[in-house]
């Protein structure tokens, strides 16, 4: 059955990899599956025809014959369930890689995305320099505590898994705030997620949307 | 095997049940496990002891025998899957019940957090009167399209789910702003979780332990 989703037309961030299609597309290459890409427009995102696939008027949706899915973590989700290599065979190992799933997206992602809605909006506001640093303290205490529990080790618990995956995404979203760099344990982290083969290929293919329709400046 | 979750010794919002142990214990109530509380202090959350549960310092975390879980959507996967009643038989709609589960927490729920967080700790900011209404007006673009996705449904796809369970707990938040009302639609939706008898008997567990021990003015 043939797997579909769903980008941006334009790329937001110049083909950096930071959308919501890029776990996903990650994912899929992980295990091995094929898919295609519709491009949407930020406009089209926003009409009665994609809000069928997702109420929020987000990317990415997926769809495969009957089933269609939104939010990128349920559809990593889907499909480290659907191939192995995403998520451990061992019921409590299972689980406990899902925990990292919910903490990348619900507790470390907030304050980062809460940052680049700061950055991206506010930066003219006269309260940007007072505002700016308490989120950054913010994330410095996830950055602080995630990298304690990492320790030494290659991935979070265990062999790579779906947890990591989403880990390494949202981190990512750091790369030009220069925080990352404050962290070498998890700038490796960081830096061993993007060397995986299937890393670089997802990455490749979002990037070539770019190139195809780069975004005037 | 005995389960035992953690919850904050003192009720940060009075006994509202507003903390991330009551979707926890209103999932252990719907799925009839029994399970007991063990109440941890602002201070011990923070200590190595806690902190080899949660990395992040956090509650709740569920013990099981050999399992320890954090991350409460990570938590009610883990029950749902356990017993039926959260999460359908069938393949396809169990995913899209997971997709709901993240629309919850990582569409819905971060600028309701954001709301909150601004209201403690940036009401006394020269900015407040500007930076809160751009905050709610994020927070009623997502209300809208949950609103118009639930229409006259009773649940958001099918039969009550873990993901209703969870988008009802954030959206929980919002009652003392009274941005619900503006939307009876979800309202009646939130009135529909609260009603239930899982509901009431998790909402009265976590307020007997404020009742026990009130958190001064």
């Amino acid at each position: 059955m043939t797997i579909t989703i769903t980008a941006f037309e334009r790329s937001p961030d110049r083909g950096q990899g930071l959308a919501r299609d890029m776990p996903v597309r990650w994912a899929l290459e992980e295990v091995g599956l094929a898919y295609e890409v519709r491009l949407v427009s930020f406009e089209a995102m926003k009409e009665p025809p994609h809000r069928a696939a997702n109420p929020f008027g987000q990317i990415p949706t997926y769809e495969e014959g009957e089933l269609t899915l939104f939010e990128s973590g349920a559809i990593v989700f889907h499909i480290a369930q659907r191939r192995s290599g995403l998520l451990p065979d061992d019921a409590d190992a299972r689980d406990r890689a899902v925990t990292w799933m919910f903490a990348a997206l619900s507790t470390v992602e907030p304050p980062i995305v809460e940052r680049s809605m700061a950055v991206i909006f506010e930066s003219d506001k006269p309260w940007a320099a007072e505002r700016l640093p308490a989120i950054d303290a913010r994330i410095r205490t996830r950055l602080h505590e995630l990298a304690d529990r990492l320790g030494d080790a290659e991935w979070l618990d265990g062999a790579f898994s779906a947890g990591d995956l989403l880990m390494v995404a949202v981190l990512r979203r750091l790369h030009r705030s220069g925080m990352l760099d404050e962290y070498p344990g998890l700038h490796a982290y960081v830096a061993r997620g993007e060397a995986r083969p299937a890393f670089q290929r997802a990455f490749a293919d979002q990037l070539a949307v770019f190139n195809a329709a780069p975004q005037p400046d």
